[in-house]
């Protein structure tokens, strides 16, 4: 048995995985966003007072595998010890465990999540990764990647986080850093990131891009129907508006999403250029939107990627695993003492 | 001893370096650009009929390797026999050796360069591999990059290419194309780009896209004395005439060199969120530029990374094997049996 937990931007989801990597029991907490933020730079102690968000956080990661345990058997439970334990971070987590930046959990940055949740599961054997390379490898191992030594895991959530696979392990990068994907620029003169730049490709292809993308259409006065959905203020349009709307047919809807897979499959270009990958898996919330956001993007992916007539395809699929990928990738990252 | 070829836009240029990595002999031949082009698509026959620009590319290679081996001894001198022979092609080689896309070399598509240089080279043992992952090879064993498992070479020429040195070895990806970093788009309704798209990286950030700036600023009104240089057309300024003109400190030069900076720190900020490398080494004719390129790219890079203050330092530094990096990394490339 081994336990993953995928801290998320709303909620905290855990899994308890068996031998056979079959998902054998479920718990999640919303995120806590309450505690306090300390500003962090590099070189300084990371945070761990009271009260800060990183240990709040921390706090529900223990709330989730104490459900997990009382499910799967705990501590006193399992003939070998407690079993291990594997957390996924979103951001810039470093090879200590520490979350050094991360756009859409900024209140926690600067936390020593391994000393955080070492604290409170002492015994328990722990590992700490970013939850895009968690997603990555379950994918890889049990999804959509199966037999991909090079591809590319998208996960599209309120940003956009990515697990990249090359010879058929985590490609980490030289602090822990790579696949900070959303954060490549797209365009310089776009709007304002959450990581204090501009034009970030999460800006345009997320699950927040997707909000903006509707917002903009419905100022412009293009999407009547979506409003309507939305009651009435284009304002308070989101992107499930939008996907309920071309799920429907809406051709206005069914537009906004053709401008999100433009822009998806323009980062996923990008990636191709720089990564090669045979195939290329799209997880996160978005994806829920099925072939209305696949055929756009792979529409689009044949005019923007380099030499499109030359290469041989890159398949671009959905993931299987769902929700779950970070926290399956997480239990198998802890079975297996971490990720790289 | 072993040999080594590079295959450039304007040159083919030949190395022999011996058991401590010394160059030995250097020897080099225009690129042939007057063959026919054969347009080609993925899954056709390699081309390798007499009069193709491929074949002419071939050719050349092999007039290089004669002259080499006139001075270090061929095929009968050595007691080994023939000495390995690596070739480096830009743009996108695949793992046979064939060229199957290279805006920066285009009437060679689709050549298969194994086959056609073997033909000319028999008994000569043979690798072909991308022209920036031999240079990213010789700088890690040789120049700026040792000791950097994780990096990335820019080779700042007509275009630019890339080199990933991933967990101390060359990343090539999937197919082998991993690296072709000029043509990330930065910028979606940017200028048309040789490789069919807008807005590639390298539009911006190479020798030609140097030209481009300032054209632009000199037919703005911005860069009189280095229109004077180019002879009194703001059409016949080149990026030489910038950089001299820098040098100088002439400061509308300057201003233009601090563009070339920002946007070459933008592809340098997004390949770092996408890699995560301890150290970027530059290379090619522009670096030749030194910290009038340097300064300003180290100052924009740093505005444009994520989570800059939160991350260490990345090196960002010059290549010290110069033009012959290439051809180096070549010839270790054939002494090694190839790349990966």
């Amino acid at each position: 048995m081994a336990l993953g937990v995928d801290i998320g931007g709303t909620k905290v989801l855990g899994v308890a995985v068996d031998g056979a990597d079959r998902v054998v029991a479920e718990a999640r907490v919303p995120t806590p966003q309450s505690g306090v933020e300390r500003p962090w730079r590099h070189g300084e102690p990371p945070g761990d007072g009271a009260g800060e968000t990183g240990a709040e956080v921390a706090d529900a990661v223990a709330e989730v595998v104490a459900t997990l345990t009382a499910v799967v058997g705990g501590a006193e439970a399992s003939p070998g010890g407690p079993p291990p334990v594997g957390v996924g971070a979103p951001g810039m987590l470093d090879r200590h465990g520490v979350l050094v930046f991360a756009p859409n959990l900024q209140r926690a940055a600067g936390a020593d999540f391994r000393a955080l949740v070492t604290a409170r599961l002492p015994g328990f054997p722990l590992v700490v990764e970013n939850d895009a390379n968690c997603a990555a490898i379950a994918e890889f191992v049990l999804g959509a990647a199966r037999g991909a030594d090079h591809s590319v895991m998208v996960t599209l959530g309120t940003g956009i986080g990515g697990g990249l696979i090359s010879r058929g392990s985590v490609l980490a990068g030289a602090f822990g850093f790579a696949g900070e994907i959303g954060h490549m620029t797209v365009d310089p003169s776009g709007p304002p990131c959450s990581c204090g730049r501009r034009g970030c490709w999460e800006r345009y292809a997320s699950g927040a891009g997707l909000g903006r993308l509707a917002r903009e259409a419905a100022h412009a006065g293009r999407l009547a129907e979506v409003v309507a959905l939305a009651g009435g203020d284009p304002e308070l349009v989101r992107g499930e508006h939008v996907t309920r709307a071309a799920l429907d047919g809406e051709p206005a809807a069914l537009a906004v999403m053709a401008e999100l897979g433009w822009w998806l499959a323009l980062g996923l270009a990008n990636l191709t250029a720089v990564l090669d990958p045979s195939r290329i898996v799209l997880g996160g919330g978005l994806v829920e939107a099925g072939e209305l956001l696949l055929a756009p993007t792979r529409r689009a992916f044949v005019e923007l990627v380099e030499g499109a007539s030359a290469r041989p395809d890159v398949e671009i699929v959905a993931a299987v695993l769902g929700e779950r990928a970070g926290a399956v990738g997480a239990a198998l990252a802890a079975r297996a003492g971490g990720l790289w």
